[in-house]
């Protein structure tokens, strides 16, 4: 079912990402986890750019539905993100002491707290996802989460050549879920679904290749920083080219594409 | 929707075991896992008496339904535990070298893949638990797990006097999960679900107190080990009495009931 209710202007992506960071702040959590709740919020209320879930809420908006359909969806992703921070923070992991300027969960509050905490935020993020009437979007969140664990499996236990194949799992199938979440939660036709799963796999792999440029490591490594230039303006083009297909007003989307591929943070 | 097809008789709990067993062994995990696959079914295959997935089981059979369609529940269940263990074995929380007279996955693979691979096994339940066209044994789940989470929580922090309510969470709310879950993975109408939710209520608190009297600890810690055993057969009998109460062959629910009250291991 296609949501009625046109919103009359889109949302600058600085507007969502307000709608965001207000949403998690006020997101009540399963009352059952107690004093964990207070780890779960410190790790959650870190900032960052909280790219996946206005890119999330932009699609929605796109697709003409006011953005508080997608805000669960939307914070299930960030939640998602989240999660995979706090433990691949841990000692036995990437061994991290801060995160975003301040201390990394398990500095804050321990690696036993941190570890619950982990879970906690990827148990809760399926709560909401499954707030919605179909499982569309925890299914989509399930598949992305699973392939984001396999890649950083490889990165730790560098158990890969291919470089491209491990961020493509470790950073472009969440960002891929971004898209595809907001296609659930607003419940839009499978037969409408193809040009914007294609815009999510240019959108995920445009993200990962500037990733890999700003770290020095992935593209950049294999490819060099010049080509590896180029091969995101390309998915940058492809993304535009994607968003020129689909039936919407995807002018915040493009300006999303665009501030993505040039950014340097 | 009622399913359809009522098995001619109902399985015993040994054979609905056998049934637990082939399954988790011929599960195909997400392809994207890759390597942390090995350490999965390393924590999955340690055994145990998959007790939450045989109550699942004998709950879908008692109202008629194929154990095939309950199996994907069942086994969802069985992933969450097994994913506590995994977590809960790591050397920042009980640090425990052993489970099941194996070496526990952090002795086995090491600490990082330990920690991915219980963050897998999290994330394969819910992904399993979404192989139904409803969301209710997902939703199920999901709050169980983080009922788990937050008592977990409690255990290691010590956050609390209230042992009966840490047990309650630790233990009881998946446990009462293994109904829930049968429940939805049916579709049994909400309207009979009552006394079913209220045995699944009994049979958890009934696997805990006896838990706890096989642990020395919490209910036997509070009320002493005579009274303890007093509050086990009184839930014993509550459960029974519930059973009596719904519409199916509950003969081996009741068998299983009976069994867990006097169970020694």
């Amino acid at each position: 079912m296609r949501a009625p209710d046109h919103p009359e202007r889109l949302s600058a992506p600085a507007e969502l990402r307000t709608l965001v960071e207000r949403y998690l702040d006020e997101l009540a959590l399963t009352p059952e986890l107690g004093g964990l709740e207070e780890s779960v919020r410190y790790s959650l209320a870190g900032g960052g750019k909280r790219i996946r879930p206005v890119i999330c809420l932009a699609v929605g908006e796109a697709v003409g539905t006011e953005v508080e359909r997608v805000l669960p969806a939307a914070a299930a992703l960030e939640l998602v993100h989240t999660f995979s921070l706090v433990h691949d923070d841990l000692p036995a992991l990437d061994d991290d002491d801060e995160r975003r300027g301040r201390p990394s969960a398990h500095v804050a509050y321990g690696e036993a707290v941190a570890i619950l905490a982990g879970d906690a935020l990827l148990a809760e993020a399926f709560r909401l996802a499954l707030s919605y009437p179909s499982s569309g979007v925890a299914r989509e969140l399930a598949q992305a989460t699973l392939a984001m664990i396999g890649g950083q499996y490889l990165d730790i236990t560098g158990d890969t050549d291919d470089l491209v194949r491990l961020h493509r799992l470790k950073t472009g199938a969440l960002f891929s879920a971004a898209v595809g979440c907001a296609l659930e939660a607003v419940e839009l036709p499978e037969r409408e679904q193809a040009p914007w799963r294609a815009f999510g796999a240019e959108l995920g792999l445009l993200f990962q290749i500037v990733d890999d440029i700003l770290d020095g490591d992935g593209y950049a490594e294999l490819e060099g920083l010049d080509r590896a230039r180029e091969l995101a303006d390309e998915a940058a083009g492809r993304a535009h080219a994607r968003l020129a297909e689909v039936d919407g007003d995807t002018s915040v989307l493009a300006e999303i594409v665009s501030g993505l591929a040039v950014r340097t943070v």
